[in-house]
């Protein structure tokens, strides 16, 4: 009788053995035999999930986006104040340092995508315009800013603190970059 | 009798077909013989300046800081008020349309980097440092703002545009973008 597979599990453990391998040997020392050696999984279990090295990366960042769309999305059924929710899905964006390799994966990616000329407007950047809209269609946002702005204020900001994070730059623990984001939600909320 | 030849030029002309090759081919299509290629230059002339891979991305990227920081350093030279003077500074490190290539080679850069565990703090992090600094020891800046968590934000929030620039998020043209920056100088410039 052949063993029954866990299909979420194997998928989350060949994408944590990606993301390492990613992270240590960039895109270019990333192979369907270097991840299945990763996860100490037979070549067949792990071409099951990709086969190209594209399929791979494609793989890797869907996982990571997936993972941070649930937990983005838990914060929304919080009964909580709009800001403090908003405050908290957007801290979501900036990986605690156990997962600053989805953001190495992450680098990798686009990387890769500006090379091919692939790049398109990704889930994240999308999720925070229509965070914003709603937040603005509720009348929770001041009348007197641009919102699209205001939208892409935040996003470099958010996205250049991860980033910094990421290359060592930032000195200051998450209890201060959250007050940091903060500051911003404070200057356009009501 | 051998050709003359003007290293400075051949180093730009080398440079550019550097980043070039990298931004189409990633670091890991980048050789001395490929770019010998773009350039139009025998493998000979291009090894004067690298050999290995390594030496080449530090070679391109070396170019890039040094231009960088020759433009920033004339924009020092002018005589202008310190806030115009510094958002004059801080524009340069936002690529132009026809500049971005830098941006994409900064971005293997990093990878690269990180993969290797050798990022330092790079030299424009050390100029941002420096120059808020000295602003504040001018008592040019207000005195009940929290130094180092305002250029952490300021950094932060500029190679986050540069980064939405290259990839294509940032709808907005270069004088939004200014007045975007010169709000955070006017929050914390007296």
């Amino acid at each position: 009788m052949p063993k029954i597979v866990n299909h979420e599990e194997r998928k989350a453990l060949i994408a944590k053995a990606t993301w390492n391998v990613i992270a240590r040997d960039g895109l270019g020392g990333a192979s369907v035999r270097s991840i299945a050696k990763e996860a100490n999984l037979s070549l067949g279990a792990v071409r099951h999930y990709f086969n190209t090295q594209e399929e791979l990366l494609e793989f890797a960042m869907q996982l990571v986006e997936e993972q941070a769309t649930e937990r983005i999305m838990e914060h929304a059924k919080q009964q909580l104040p709009p800001k403090e929710v908003t405050l908290n899905m957007l801290m979501e964006l900036i990986p605690p340092e156990d997962r600053v390799v989805e953001m190495q994966v992450w680098l990798e990616y686009i990387s890769y995508k500006l090379r091919k000329k692939e790049l398109k407007e990704d889930s994240v950047h999308q999720g925070i315009n229509l965070i914003m809209n709603k937040l603005n269609d509720a009348g929770l946002l001041k009348v007197d800013i641009n919102l699209e702005e205001e939208i892409i204020h935040l996003h470099a900001l958010i996205d250049g603190i991860a980033l910094h994070l990421l290359m060592g730059f930032i000195t200051i623990g998450r209890d201060r970059i959250r007050a940091l984001i903060e500051r911003e939600l404070d200057r356009i909320f009501i």
